[in-house]
């Protein structure tokens, strides 16, 4: 990416002198934000643009080009592409439309520049992107109207995003908060670099302190990982605006746990993991960002708010418990030192209500605020200021200017007037504090920064066990070997592999051997039927539970053969499963799903309605720890139910954890060779009596093309 | 109302020609924006101001004066509101603050400044309010800051609230996104004039279309709902920015079905069945205020989206199907017509994709916008534009406000960028369409615009059945009798009189007695202690089931009766209640609560687990129609559980129905005296088998004192 965003010098290919036109916008943008880099205008028309050298094509260039930027029909693309080929430019910017976004023909170009691009070596951002902009040096490759702007503000905020478009408004977004940014990547069709690629480079950019991204799908799965493993361990923030449905959720969802996800659920589970801040709307992503980029992080839930109006003090408290932080009430002591600064019919409680009156003038204002900030009672804190202009917005923005500069807690300003209180507004963004004009945009960025910190401190990266070499061959033949799902039979037979409480279970040829195995096993006994071609089991009526003698195992022996022959004449059958009878528990579900991206995920539910009904499911991406494993048991609505409620005994949520380990750990060894997993249900004892699966199946990932 | 809102002359008490004084500010304003009646200014000080005859008292004053606007210290307040009293001003609002927000001190002043104007027949609003605008008559009587605009942009939408900060910062914002308000009303401490009669004038008054309430709580629910009735019946939408926890929730906690619903519930159920919207923050009744002012409703869900991003597009999407909304495929024939009109590289599909190239000249994006708000296929229009500035930015504009104001569908503008596209807000601006800086905030208007019409459309006044006069008095009695909780069987009997379902239940004082009950009732049966001092009869061992003989009931009758000794000596024992049993079935809870503002909340859930970790409970106002009793059943997230699941019957929806009905009119009759209601359980039958209530407790608002 180094040649991209730091190249030395730069080619617009069709540089035109009409700034009106996109080729004209390209240069005019480079030269309007003093690009530091030679700029090497090509077009055969001109001898000169605007005192810079026109050259009739780039190899008539002498010097050496890094980087060529392409805004010219898509049909004339490629052989420019070889041209710039020829001259050794390892790097292209393409804006041009037309490619694949337009259907079969523009698919083809888009396939043929890519042929170009690793026949010369060369790499390409876009087509049908925006460009890219580093700001520090000027480079400015885009033609979006955005860059207008008189300058642009630098800053440790940097943007990649697969919609050249959104980059570009959530760019100038920025800059009318007062955010300043150092790149802007967009990546457009993606033909070759991809937003993960751009999303690396930022992570291990020094100057990046907080990181924006607008995604829609991802195709290199393992470099995204990988990036957001190191900026997860950097702590750096990465705040992400993903749209659009999960395309991989779709694909896979004639599964069971996939159904019962939802699309997009894999996603917000990986993104959960992983510290990944999910913004829901364009406003969303600017409040945050302006949120991290002090980068103050609250070291508690404890938040203090000052304000002059007792209804926007109680608005902030109502939206602040929801987003889980405490408004805590003062100490007597530091009510003591806040009533010596603020009037006397104001209010020293937490909300502070310091009255309009004590911010006209003096140092009252600010001292009020030193003592919170100072105070080891609060973690963060919240100015609501409501009406003020001119100077006296100007003062009050300068007061807490000041104060937050002092300060390692986070505060925000939470100004809810208009244009107003614009010079008090123009303060707090030169001295980037960040602003919001609405009570719960405020109260929802502390709720996050609260989160992040609470990621950051917990931050470790998961590492599966050590792989067992021959029980992943194992596991990798059987599925590879099923072009489908395996029997329950053949499922619980590789997790047995992983020490999971399977039912007690052998096959039965005959009635003969089928008594013999449950006069050994004890009864009762369940029976079904063991047939690969019979998925469902129940439908063909091929389950008989509550089995308690000979007699009646010799019977259903012959029933149940009969009546799967009769759903299915054609099903090879290995026999008869006799299982041993589980006594009653808590049923549960647990799941795998592998998302082509984002890789596994396990989920777990409680068994019947609570799934059915409720949806109440978690999801959380393998491998699992011990922690994970114990807080998806905490994580869904219906935990207290493993608890014991109603007079119930606890179940035995070790035995729950364990299954939950093992299962991260097949999905660990079974890699890509596994498209699900349905542990429907286990029945979980009462606590210290363990838990039985009591019925399972694997499908493995040659299903994928059904 | 009218004397405050439409005052002839008004009486400023105190006022100063120093206009940086707050009595200053209030003829400074008053003069600003050229109040079209009579100012006295009234201060022995001058004998002019500004050109004014300035008066050395109010009876010095020769003309009438409807209203004084007061905000001289607390202290010298009564005694200028008897001067005024004797000059016969009917009316006065008073700024100062120093009354019963600040202690018991205050409180007394303010007592004494009711007692005055009762003494004179005088209205007041305040104290420690922000005062009134009628920006019509240019009668602004403030002296918020948000006054300093050069002029008050004058339209449809009104605006009341208990906190005058609030209320004058969202005057403010109002102002700023160019809505044109033509009331503005602050109440302050209400030591007089509520929040509900502001309301009320508004709600009468002809001029006014929106309506925009920031409320802390209640005290008049009577006025209040009265209000709300009207303005439902009229179809003027209310916006609520409802703030703090429900005191009244608060105070009732104690009962179970309070405690299940948690605190505000009564306002969100009572909100909900009114049709009041509910804002979150000031930016979202800021964004509705803008939506509901066009007047414009669509008639269903199919929402057109125009944009030049697909991104924002997807983004756009994403954010509609949560709030409800469809984005519909577009037929082949309107494709067609579109294609006509955008650029080939354009997307004829919903979201339409114009690209940012046809916005730059000509009819085509004008042209475009016309065929899709024509088309039967949509019923509502969001424009969702991306980069633009300048003369560009104001064409958009134009061309939008021409297509939103030749339709009668709703159209809003979603508009992500900075102050660069000013020109284009400002066409918008002026022109009064809907405009919302983010895609989040355009869909969200869009679904509350959405369920307002329906709400409209299917809006009609519950009526409660006749009053069964007979049967009230018996209740009323017998809660009257009672300074605390019924019985069991008491709860009962009074259910009974509405037909409802109890189970069959005899008291019997002896064994021998209760032998021949359970005989003649037939086994098995229950058996419960039955005594007004044993409310937790579990607790205290005094609940048996299942009893099944002769024998074992009168070994029961002793053994509950020595237990229930035991628990409490004193108790006053009626004896064992003999109740049939009833077999298994859906386990509902069904509730009352009264709430002192709002009236009585029947409440519903299913028993057991679903209520206590699911918290799965619906609460709506009574009284309860029909549909509302089967939309309650529809509206837990249990719901399917009462249309059978794997395999369970259908449950008797039908038999709860009654019940709901039942218990409504029992909340009408009680009235005032009910205070609580828990029905737990009601065993749901299967369908066509009837419903019965297993136990049930009736409290008496005597109990409201504890």
């Amino acid at each position: 990416m180094d040649y991209f965003m730091e190249p030395t010098g730069v080619a617009i290919i069709g540089a035109s002198q009409d700034f009106k036109t996109i080729n004209g916008k390209i240069l005019k943008y480079l030269l309007k934000h003093k690009y530091q880099g030679q700029i090497y205008p090509v077009n055969p028309k001109y001898r000169e643009i605007e005192g810079l050298p026109c050259y009739p094509s780039v190899d008539a260039i002498p010097e050496r080009v890094d980087l060529a930027l392409i805004a010219v029909a898509a049909a004339r693309v490629p052989g420019i592409l070889r041209d710039c080929g020829a001259k050794k430019i390892k790097r292209a910017v393409i804006f041009s439309s037309g490619f694949s976004e337009t259907g079969s023909e523009g698919k083809k170009i888009q396939e043929e520049i890519i042929k170009i691009a690793q026949e010369f070596e060369m790499r390409l951002i876009g087509p049908n992107c925006l460009g890219v902009l580093n700001v520090s040096t000027g480079l400015i490759a885009s033609f979006s109207a955005s860059m207008e702007l008189d300058s642009i503000k630098e800053g440790p905020v940097a943007l990649v995003s697969q919609s050249g478009a959104v980059g570009f408004l959530l760019f100038n977004l920025l800059q009318d908060a007062g955010v300043g940014v150092n790149y802007v990547i967009t990546t457009g069709n993606e033909a070759d670099v991809t937003v993960s690629e751009g999303l690396a480079y930022l992570v291990e950019n020094p100057s990046t302190k907080v990181i924006l991204t607008y995604l829609e799908g991802l195709r290199d799965g393992e470099t995204f990982k990988r990036t957001i493993e190191k900026a997860a361990e950097a702590g750096k923030p990465i705040i992400a605006l993903k749209v659009g449905n999960s395309a991989s959720g779709q694909k896979a969802a004639a599964t069971h746990t996939a159904a019962l996800t939802g699309s997009g659920a894999a996603y917000k589970s990986y993104f959960d993991k992983m510290g990944i801040i999910q913004a829901k709307d364009s406003d969303d992503i600017i409040d945050l960002a302006q949120a991290f980029v002090p980068g103050k992080l609250p070291k508690g839930a404890r938040l203090g708010i000052v304000t002059m109006s007792g209804g926007v003090g109680i608005l902030l408290a109502d939206r602040l418990e929801e987003v889980g932080l405490q408004v805590p009430q003062l100490s007597e002591a530091l009510q003591e030192e806040v009533r010596k600064v603020i009037p006397a019919f104001g209010c020293a409680q937490n909300p502070v209500d310091v009255t309009a009156q004590s911010l006209n003038e003096g140092e009252e204002f600010k001292k009020c605020l030193k003592i919170l900030l100072e105070s080891d009672e609060l973690d963060m804190l919240i100015v609501a200021i409501t009406m003020a202009t001119g100077k006296l917005a100007e003062k009050i923005g300068r007061d807490v200017a000041e104060a937050a500069l002092e300060t390692d807690k986070p505060l925000v300003v939470c100004w809810s007037v208009g244009q107003v209180a614009k010079p008090g507004f123009d303060v707090l963004k030169d001295a980037g504090i960040p602003l919001y004009h609405s009570p719960a945009r405020a109260a929802k960025v502390m709720g996050v920064l609260y989160n992040y910190a609470r990621f950051k401190d917990g931050w470790k990266t998961t590492v599966a066990e050590k792989i067992n070499i021959p029980r992943q061959t194992k596991v990798q033949n059987a599925l590879k070997e099923s072009n489908k799902a395996l029997s329950e039979h053949a499922t619980k037979e590789l997790l047995e592999l992983y020490g999971l409480p399977v039912t007690k279970e052998y096959v039965a040829k005959s009635a003969e051997e089928a008594v013999a195995i449950a006069e050994n096993m004890g009864y009762p006994v369940v029976m079904k039927i063991d047939s690969p071609d019979i998925l469902h089991k129940t439908e063909a009526g091929g389950v008989a539970v509550n089995i308690n003698s000979a007699q009646s195992v010799e019977a259903t022996f012959n029933e149940v053969m009969k009546r799967a022959l009769n759903y299915n004449p054609q099903a090879k059958i290995n026999g008869i499963l006799m299982q041993e009878q589980v006594p009653a528990g808590v049923e549960a579900i647990i799941g795998l799903q592998r998302d082509p991206v984002l890789g596994t995920q396990i989920m777990f539910g409680l068994g019947g309605i609570f799934v059915e009904v409720f949806k109440d499911v978690v999801l959380k991406p393998a491998p699992l720890s011990r922690e994970d494993a114990l807080e998806v048991l905490n994580q869904i609505k219906g935990g207290a139910l493993l608890n014991g409620v109603r007079g119930g005994q606890p179940a035995d949520k070790e035995a729950l954890v364990e299954i939950l380990l093992g299962v991260s750990q097949l999905a660990v060894e079974a890699g890509e060779d596994l498209l699900s997993l349905d542990i429907n249900p286990v029945t979980v004892l009462a606590q210290g009596r363990g838990a039985k699966i009591l019925d399972g199946v694997l499908v493995s990932s040659g299903l994928d093309n059904n």
